[in-house]
């Protein structure tokens, strides 16, 4: 179980008059405390649901995003995460943007010990756009971590994609 | 075959007046001997029925529990581990913290040279969150295994994600 | 082939300055003569892209809806229909009532001679709905049609749900 | 959009401090008015997350609960029926009873034209249970629909199991 | 729930000593009282675990068996039947045999309203069997119910079979 | 079980030194008595290695056939029918005329109450093609069924192709 | 088997230099005699390599095309009918139109008692079309068939579609 | 092809007179001789009809069995290895024993060059369990093939478990 | 967000008189530039829409090509892509260099960091075709990327074919 | 493209008056020049027509072969491969046997860098079979990737058996 001081980092979950912003905001993610920093574990994220909008067009653009990540000492709270997300709605930005951006809000964040992002759009014109960006802390074992995983990066099991 | 000897520490694994505990209770775990030490083999539980609480709103989370190891010189008997994991029912955690603690729980009771635990959860808010851990028995050969292993955790044939 | 003249009607399609409006915009639908007016003919429009946001919480909903119907002789172009749909974006409504003014809108517009909408929404508190209605032409075999197609709706061939 | 007038019914949804009831509550469950009375329409609610206890050796149960029904005046809204599903919890029934009564309760609140329910159990003994039951409004076309539905139920497209 | 009284009839369900029969043995069935007799409901069965023996060869055959039924005033207890269906495992019937005797046996022992039995068998020489029979009550609308279920058994949906 | 002198029929089950015909050889099938005359039940033989040649360019041609009858008297023994659908191997025909062919046979062999034969072939100049045939015995109520199970042949659960 | 005589009309099958038209050629498409005129039976083409040009745009469209079709006394060879389909390649229509023409094409052909075309479209817009029209020869019982085919189209099974 | 007297070792292929022992019988493994014994290639054995008996409950097991090895000098013949399997129908054994001792048999049998043993059993209390075992020959490069599977096994595309 | 001068050497997104090319152009390839040139990261391409003719028959070929890279400074506009795509519509080559071809083009366009590109073709005669090639610049880290991808290439999680 | 010159050695495709040899004729397979002899890239074949006999009982096998291959200077005609893959129809041979003499045939017929071949077998006994051999150019990088990728084979994705 987790004390009330544990948890006070935590605002958004369970709260009534949640405001939903449709314009990126960043500044709308929460973390708490990492309950055991002595080792590495992985979380994942899978977010079915995110939309924001194409840049050039204004079309709205669909994706899956998935999250994995390796937390260090704090850990991103998930409600506020989907807010956050949510927060793209009516944002503009290029598929190879927007992961790359996530990215980097989460790093900044979190400074977790290893992440990663993968995107899978939906199609314009009968090609769907697929990208994947990682990260490890800069000159640690984490690093390498990220360099054998980029490295392999969708070798296998690579979905089957008919746009139907 | 095993004979009476062998199948002494089992008391739940057929009994008629099993008690449920609903509150959450390692103590119940059971173990029998590994008639195989000399040999390195693996053991995997698939655990669809797992449910416990959310720790801040009460509300019931729902979740996969996939658990492998490496035995060592005991091993967990699955009955008893059915009725550890039912003990989660009316407990509230937090995901990340349920997959450590099952974990924490498992080394704790029969000292494997390996194990992982993957926890696969119903999402919430538009998102589901999958924790995966593992240890491998410090100074030995297993600690290599899991570092291994989870450097390269969900690489390939990633679960696709639609919350349908 | 189409002569330019039975293409007046469509001005979206092509277009390269095409405005995307986020709010509830019906106005924005466009027809075009249906070539086949002798014959009963089934057309299905699948669109996986919908997303509106909830009255009460404003959070996004998505859903996955099916439109069939028959047409009389005018015909619902697809690149208005699909900024019509675009336009329920920043739009609140329970999801009972989003499928319901869909259908309302297509007949207003078309008045066709059968029409259908099944909407498939994604889970909220573990919960999706799903809803569908159907129209048939008062007092014309298309009114039985759809009374026989709503008393045998989803009986057979039900989707799986398990949430992932 | 819905008038403040016509969601004063909805207590429960957007609330902060929900209280979960895991026994049997069937009083929690709430209604809002149909904007649509006049026209027959099915709303299908998706239930993966069932659970309840076996009366006879206290195991928890585990189903996906199927509910369509078509409504008349008054309309069960989700988040609490999301609610009156959790307070099955720790309650004790057949699977049999248990799709009995949920029609049963669901036809108290609403007096729906037409209800059924399907639940899919998981497997005890190797064998899972899938119970149905409907109703349509007594001595009306509904009850004939009933009658149609409830003959041709589960014919085509049957679920292949294998128990993994 | 049930009353003590009520579960008079069960025996097997939670008791320890259970002992299998590997011998046909239709005696081992047990029933329990219908608490809803004014109701027309549906109860099925999924059995994936089905295994018998060539009456030719001896070679052991393998089925998942579907069984559907509308119960009258006594239904089959679920733990009872799974005892009847292991006692085929040392017993030599051809498949088509198999399952028109595990109908008559339920037909006996609960008198139903209607039952069908669907048998998928795995395959000999490259050819798979899957027989199907059904009853419904001699004179009443069930047997109505039956020859239109019997009519149109496995038109839609059908499996897909490639022996792998 | 089946006495000895029910068995007499069966020549080929079990025999060792069967020898297979790969030109058509009607004559190979056998027939055993059905035990269960008085009721209609039926019997689906799922087939998935059939090849025969194609009459014009001699190309080997490859289908999975699903043979569904309902027996009368005598029934077809599956061990002769997988002879008998060898027996195609060398022997050339359109995809139409071999469903036609093993229909008749069948009827000649067991005159069963009915019968139908669907064949699933794989392309040929990217495109597959899928003969159905069926038969009821004349002047009966099973030429009825066969007609109502033609007029509603394949209309829902269609397979997806796409070649791969 | 057919004689030479029978086979006389297939110019096509086998050919070496066969010429493949890009334009809308419906006189390619070539005929063979029905060898069992006297019985209904169902043929079915499964056509994934369909493409044509969309008429506004230019851009291609891409479809899984189905036919089927009850024979008279002619029937389609499938070698022009895979030409004919070619030939559609640089030509421009409407989905709904496409479908239109192929069956009047076929109609004009054939002569045949029934059929039926569905064509499956791949997405524009985020949006997928999936045109169904039937022909049955009027005034006989395929016109009724035509009807009640027509009436239940797409009712169960349908396709999930996701755009992936 | 194979001489005559490179198939003198096999004798229950293509025997009549085969009688199947439900206990377990080692002995009746055959073997034959490998025809490529200077190369290293892959023999899989996928095994879907494994049953077997729980040594405390009696209660009978399913599993599917994967045996996946690199010959040596002689191979084990399948129809012989389906005997052995069968032979375990009225025996009793924890899943991870079961696996263990088919490797070991196969082992004593073949000395192959590596063998593994994947089982993976139907659920009993909700948990199904998979046990895994390997060999590689001592002190050869097949031991560290052995090392570096064992290390990596079940990494990805994990089975996806619910219990349907 | 990118500027508009960023968005500069993008033509053809948003454009309404879009050109298509049937026959093989290169040039109509169009870049914008890297705004995270100094990291790296995936982009994937899935392109199911691929069709091109066969340059002995002249028969349509149809394929999904997946394309996958690092971007160094310059990036290929998905919309150029696609159309660069359609230009193969009537041009003639084998699979095997239809997906060199493209893999030079692109290195040309690019000069990526890494590429690789893998075609999935329909069969023909039976026989389905998927070339694989991949590039990484030369004496850099990537060079090696390519060669421990390309050694691992499809090692896992293959393909099941039945061509249906 | 390709010139006339480098089509030389091509014959049989696009030819009218093709012989099918039903018997093992190794001689039928041509080759033509590999155009990117500078360059490594795979060609994958999926044959899932492929037939042959039992060399002990003559009953028909079936199986999907998998051809994975380095081109070296010539490369194998697809229309070739399937008339080579034929010439096994009537040809009695092992499972694993099939798999070592199509390898070899290609590496006599093209000497490439690797090459690997994979056969899925159906079932015979409940039990299937799949073979899987490699080969890399002796003292060579192929012959240590042909190492790296037979120690790994079928580590992960595997196929899930169940012989339905
Ligand atoms: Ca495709
Ligand atoms: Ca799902
Ligand atoms: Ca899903
Ligand atoms: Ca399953
Ligand atoms: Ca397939
Ligand atoms: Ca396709
Ligand atoms: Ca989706
Ligand atoms: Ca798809
Ligand atoms: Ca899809
Ligand atoms: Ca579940
Ligand atoms: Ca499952
Ligand atoms: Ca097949
Ligand atoms: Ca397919
Ligand atoms: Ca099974
Ligand atoms: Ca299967
Ligand atoms: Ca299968």
């Amino acid at each position: 179980m987790r004390s009330k001081k544990e948890t006070e980092s935590i605002t958004l979950l369970g709260q009534k008059d949640v405001k939903y912003n449709y314009g990126y905001s960043p500044e709308i993610l929460e973390t708490f405390e990492n309950k055991h920093p002595n080792r590495d574990y992985w979380v994942k994220f899978n977010c079915p649901e995110f939309t924001s909008l194409c840049p050039i067009t204004g079309q709205p653009d669909f994706a899956t995003i998935y999250i994995s990540y390796i937390p260090d000492r704090i850990m991103v709270e998930s409600k506020s995460l989907k807010l956050y997300l949510v927060s793209f709605r009516n944002h503009g930005d290029f598929h190879e943007d927007v992961v790359n951006i996530i990215m980097d809000d989460l790093i900044n964040l979190m400074q977790p010990r290893y992440i990663e992002i993968w995107g899978k759009f939906l199609p314009r014109g009968g090609i769907s756009i697929d990208p994947y960006v990682n990260y490890g802390r800069p000159a640690s074992k984490y690093e390498e971590i990220a360099q054998q995983r980029f490295i392999q990066h969708d070798m296998n099991g690579m979905d089957k994609i008919d746009n139907r």
